[in-house]
């Protein structure tokens, strides 16, 4: 036995306290993986939530955890928890998690969430080392899952010693083939909200050796099409900084550097058509606007009511027996109901309209979808490898997104407490201590990536 | 002689002082009118500026008035030459004007500025009419002379007992037709900032009954053709915000209100491809670009560099035998010269070499150019009234623009100063007693605008 298992073997007699912040969509998966793994590893889970009731459906009575109300807002309750604690896990709005990073500092404790590194995060990085405590950041699905497979194949590549010239990488959520019965082939698994809203700032991308704008009112119309093996045809649009991940990723020998967010083929075409029309703009505010097809007669040029239809129709440039113009009735646009919130944003009105649309019913299974294209030279030989996954959701709590953005969370926490990450301050999961045991354990769980390489013609 | 004009009389035996702030492009005209009428009004003017050197040149040595220089953020030294003055005409930029209009309801002292009225300077109301001070704003041309114009108009109609059903006004700064020699049929000739970020906002109008928004991607794709009598063809882009008009101009009944602003015909439709091509965006900052083929390489789709120009055409739809695209290649935007500043947005960019390409010479004139137009009822008909205005610089500093900006400010505050005025509290200049001498001294100074009117088919 080694030091390092005698250590794991000593720490796991000790009692180890697990503090989950919020329990909200993509906790179940994070905090079945902790109750189960309790009786093992000796840990207890506390799980706090603004709702009781939601905390304690959560844990399901288990022995191994309690659950707790909590104001997220409360520094004086949040920092009594954290420190009665061995490892914290976020799942809290994003703009929460420097605050609770603070006290993580100040009381000499782990903090693993799922969110992007902001700059407030970022700046904690220095005090964090000095404390001696990992602030792992990025450790969900995308970004997350994303990171932990891109990086050990970059690493797997230069270590070979070749040159990864391109790296394109695509995600999305979207709704299982078996229930993907609308004509958008889509139905929203996550936050509405940042759907509607996506793709509303100029997207930057590396593509072969030049620099790439894309502004927003083009987002939707330069989409790259993807294929998903037995999935079909997607197709992906630009993410709002690709340049981001030259750095992290070490790919500054890459000429190409593009992530995108897929759709399924044919969605973003139409998607623009809603943004072409204004529907998607969420900076200023309707007034005295009722229905739907008001709102639509507002942002079209022409006065007769009646002609609507014909009146889009013109202005987007599309006939009235197009897929385009199908797709822009089936959602309702042209429909008199009466709108729940009439004092709001296009973009307000939108969502509430396709809350309806896209809703996933309980019986219907979500999906998520990424694919990692990577062209490298290796002994004077250029190879094309893709990398897949495909994970669909287990039923409507333990769905496809909350797998995904849960578990990698729930295997670096166990890690964590294990001791077995050297990391220290301001983190993603960027290094083989994490991507190795993360990714076989990812596996298991059935999230694993498909891989494989041709050689490119010279 | 009655009581006000006894009053005058003795007014004008006392000296007053007249304090203006800001000696920049607008002030010319403004100090020259207030020199020249020194003498008989028994008046002292202080011209104060950031820069001595140009407060000195505005005042030309004149006995009547004194230059000083002053920090515009040095409250203690404004309030000093406040509290030695009668009035106050501010010409600083807008956002120094609610700390002014404190220091003139705390010591006093009325205030004439050009500027739009902010919230902030809305909420000064009630103080400024407690004591007694009159915060005269929107005294320019637009806004301004378009008060002073529109409000006669309407108080005439309602008096003859008309009602207004459709209002178009439309305002453009422009080059003088003499020296209109570039293909756009534009040069700058105020702010150049302004024009290029120039319909980044929804417009909202009124049109026949109907609230209607136009996003700004499609601002420049739907103008009004508007004719100048002499002047030939125009086009009106959508302003900001119409509906704001319709309370204070009286217009409740109207069911088209629109205003615009002019360019002339062809101008939007090609700016509207800069907008596409997102020249026009302020909203990142490129890295790395160091010329104008550079930029536009980066926002268009593809890679070839050397066929930058076919792409442009297919991106925007258009031929390179096309007008639209002689005038993107006269801007220079296809050309390998380097760039200034290479840390900018788009916006910044174009704005750099637009200022080389549309520069007012010194020899040349610049033009204004307003339009009114209204329908109403009267007498069981309907009437087409149309009120046009067309002002040339008379040289390079003696602007057409800094004329209609200065005289309006120039002429009201005499009128204050006399004791006409009986409005008080935060105001734009939209009564009787202020349009009809203004309008009366402005058309003495060459500012007369021509009315026409039809009766229109039942």
């Amino acid at each position: 036995m080694g030091l390092l298992d005698s250590f794991n073997f000593l720490s796991q007699k000790i009692m180890q306290h697990i503090l989950v912040l919020g329990a909200g969509l993509s906790s179940s998966y994070l905090i079945n993986y902790f109750i189960k793994h309790a009786p093992a590893y000796n840990w207890h889970i506390t799980v706090a939530d603004a709702s009781l009731e939601t905390a304690q459906q959560k844990i399901n009575h288990s022995e191994y955890a309690t659950a707790l109300q909590l104001d997220a807002t409360n520094e004086i309750a949040i920092g009594k928890l954290v420190q009665s604690s061995d490892i914290v896990v976020s799942l809290l709005p994003p703009t929460l998690h420097v605050l609770i990073a603070k006290q993580c500092i100040a009381l000499g404790k782990h903090l693993v969430t799922a969110s992007y590194i902001t700059d407030g995060m970022k700046a904690l990085h220095e005090e964090a080392l000095h404390a001696g405590v990992l602030l792992l950041n990025e450790c969900g699905l995308d970004p997350g899952i994303d990171h932990l497979s891109a990086k050990k194949i970059i690493d797997d590549i230069h270590a070979k010693g070749g040159e990864i010239i391109s790296f394109k990488s695509h995600c999305g959520g979207l709704v299982a083939p078996e229930y993907d019965d609308n004509p958008w082939n889509y139905k929203f698994t996550w936050n509405p909200r940042n759907v509607v809203l996506s793709g509303q700032a100029t997207a930057k991308f590396l593509n072969e050796g030049k620099l790439k704008y894309i502004i927003p009112q083009h987002i939707f119309e330069q989409t790259e099409p993807v294929t998903i093996t037995h999935y079909g045809e997607f197709e992906s649009y630009a993410n709002r900084d690709s340049l981001s991940y030259i750095e992290p990723y070490n790919l500054t020998k890459a000429t190409t550097v593009f992530r995108g967010t897929l759709r399924k083929k044919g969605y973003c075409q139409t998607w623009n058509l809603l943004v072409k029309l204004g529907l998607t703009d969420d900076t200023f505010t309707v007034a005295n606007i009722h229905t739907m097809r008001a709102l639509l007669h507002a942002l079209v040029p022409g006065n007769n009511v009646d002609e609507l239809e014909q009146r889009v129709c013109a202005f987007l440039n599309i006939t009235a027996t197009s897929n385009e113009f199908e797709k822009l009735k089936w959602l309702g646009l042209f429909e008199n109901s009466q709108l729940e919130n009439a004092e709001a944003t296009p973009a307000q009105l939108l969502q509430q309209l396709l809350q309806v649309k896209w809703k996933l019913q309980k019986s219907e299974l979500d999906m998520i979808v990424m694919k990692h294209e990577f062209v490298y030279e290796l002994n004077h030989s250029a190879h094309y490898l893709t990398s897949e996954l495909v994970v669909k959701g287990e039923n409507e709590i333990l769905t496809a997104m909350a797998k995904t953005v849960g578990l990698p969370m729930a295997i670096a926490t166990k890690l964590i407490l294990q001791n077995t990450i050297a990391t220290r301050g301001v983190a993603m999961p960027l290094h083989t201590e994490f991507y190795e045991p993360m990714l076989a354990e990812l596996a298991e769980h059935g999230i694993q990536f498909s891989e494989n390489t041709t050689l490119l013609p010279q």
